[in-house]
């Protein structure tokens, strides 16, 4: 966020598309006055966001403020507001891609990292490694001065009553009402051309072990690149880590010529729905293009794309 | 390893190539006793993964035992005789996929399990996951039986000398002389027509912060789909990471019709290389051909072919 404002150049494309995780999102599981707040939530991200892309932000700034509000929220499942492990933690994923230089930072399994996609991006540009677990990356956050927080920062009263219910009925994980899937992300179009996308997630619900899904995994869960297009994912992470989601958008449409839209589609609606990987993908190509395709029941979605129209929905 | 023999079609195309890590492996930088004692582990690694091949093994068994005798022996950087990290530890990833299921199973920043590669496989076919990390993954190891050690026995001498130098030096990534890059990897393809891949590493040395490189990524380090390839990869892993290099081999083959040959060059001698990321892969094609492409100064690298030729190689 200390990128100074650049005029932009009146006709410079810029795009910006956000999610707050896919699942059984339906009007019925959704009251009224929730399902405004998570419009509120959304238009709010997305203002801010394209509001400093307006004035000359670059994406990599953008996408990791949109992540940080999202994270901030406790609506959504990733930072404050995170879902609960099955011993009743927080454990929290998140990675960032700059689609200029291919450079990328992640962390995984992080408890006391109040902006995961902050360290994320600390690991990109100060340190020489790509991917940070555990202590470790807890250790490197706080060295480098970012906001450490008490593990209980991220409790809140949601998130542990679903965990209480789910755990007393032995669930492994979970498959209750609202999200199922629980993750946020930001892909974003600059006016010098530069894509970027950003993912943080608290994971899935009663995870165990140590498990880490798609998020933090550059390829599966985040991936941007100058040449094709910036993606972030929410899914059942085990599906989207091994059919290398992400990637496998750009790669279809850097080495078939597909649109954003036509590659983001055959992978989340065809190669991942037959092999029962339940999810969905925000998507810009590098013309700016907006693809925001997904197989589960609802995904809390929005963006603002090249014309300026800002759109906000959750339902199909 | 409990996969009962099966009669093999005398047909049936079987293929195996293994991998001790990439680096700076000149003849001066390898005295005449110790490229010996590399070529005969080689030798015995392929020697025992050809024999189950020729039985009827499965590709996911060989794949695993080979990495295993890899793991094992105090000469690769994996398993015993892993590198040490900055605080001077020793801490293992490892992942496999199988291209019959494309699942998939890693562990990363593990310090107990002797055989990360079994863990990994465990994580596959055993949780409902695919990354476990740190002490939740020893946990899960240990509930499920596999042998868990004190953390000193990963200890040899070799490496922990090379860290001091090197420590001393206040370097924070190794470049001695030996594997720059070390990984062990096989990948196979049986008479079932069944590719798999494996990959292992204690990672780079003086790591810090829990980083963690590609080796146990799908998609970065390890990467296995019976429609195109299987590929284990051993470089400098923060670039494997950000060019998903396993796969991107496979999405060459797949999407623009390109041999296995062809691809792993692509990826390795010309988009890697362009973006200065050193090291190599193993690969095998659905038809059973070997490409083993690297841009380091050397690689350990051995194969059977097709038609039943061992080689078995370090230097360019």
């Amino acid at each position: 966020m200390n990128t100074p404002p650049h005029p932009i150049s009146p006709n410079a494309t810029i795009a910006l598309a956000i999610h707050g995780g896919a699942g059984n999102i339906t009007p019925s599981n959704l009251p009224p006055n929730q399902e405004q707040a998570y419009r509120d939530a959304l238009t709010q991200v997305l203002e801010t966001g394209h509001a400093l892309l307006c004035q000359g932000g670059h994406s990599l700034d953008v996408v990791e403020a949109a992540v940080r509000l999202l994270e901030d929220s406790p609506l959504f499942n990733a930072g404050k507001g995170a879902c609960f492990t099955y011993e009743g933690r927080n454990e929290l994923d998140a990675s960032i891609m700059d689609g200029h230089t291919l450079q990328a930072g992640a962390v995984a399994g992080v408890t006391t990292i109040r902006n995961p996609i902050s360290a994320a991006r600390a690991v990109m540009e100060r340190s020489p490694y790509v991917l940070l677990i555990g202590t470790g990356a807890e250790s490197f956050a706080a060295d480098q001065g970012l906001e450490i927080v008490e593990p209980e920062y991220f409790y809140t009263r949601r998130q542990y009553e679903r965990w209480e219910k789910s755990h007393q009925a032995r669930e492994e994980s979970a498959s209750l009402n609202g999200e199922k899937f629980g993750t946020v992300g930001a892909v974003a179009l600059d006016s010098y051309g530069d894509l970027a996308a950003a993912t943080s997630t608290g994971g899935m619900m009663n995870k165990r072990y140590g498990r880490v899904g798609d998020s933090p995994i550059i390829g599966a869960g985040t991936y941007a690149n100058n040449a094709t297009c910036a993606v972030s994912a929410t899914g059942h992470g085990e599906h989207f880590l091994c059919n290398v989601v992400a990637y496998d958008i750009a790669a279809l449409m850097e080495y078939k010529g597909l649109s954003v839209q036509d590659a983001a589609e055959e992978v989340v609606m065809h190669k991942l729905a037959q092999r029962r990987g339940e999810g969905g993908v925000i998507a810009i190509g590098k013309n700016g293009q907006v693809a925001m395709p997904f197989s589960s029941v609802g995904m809390y979605r929005g963006s603002i794309t090249a014309d300026g129209q800002m759109s906000v929905h959750m339902f199909k």
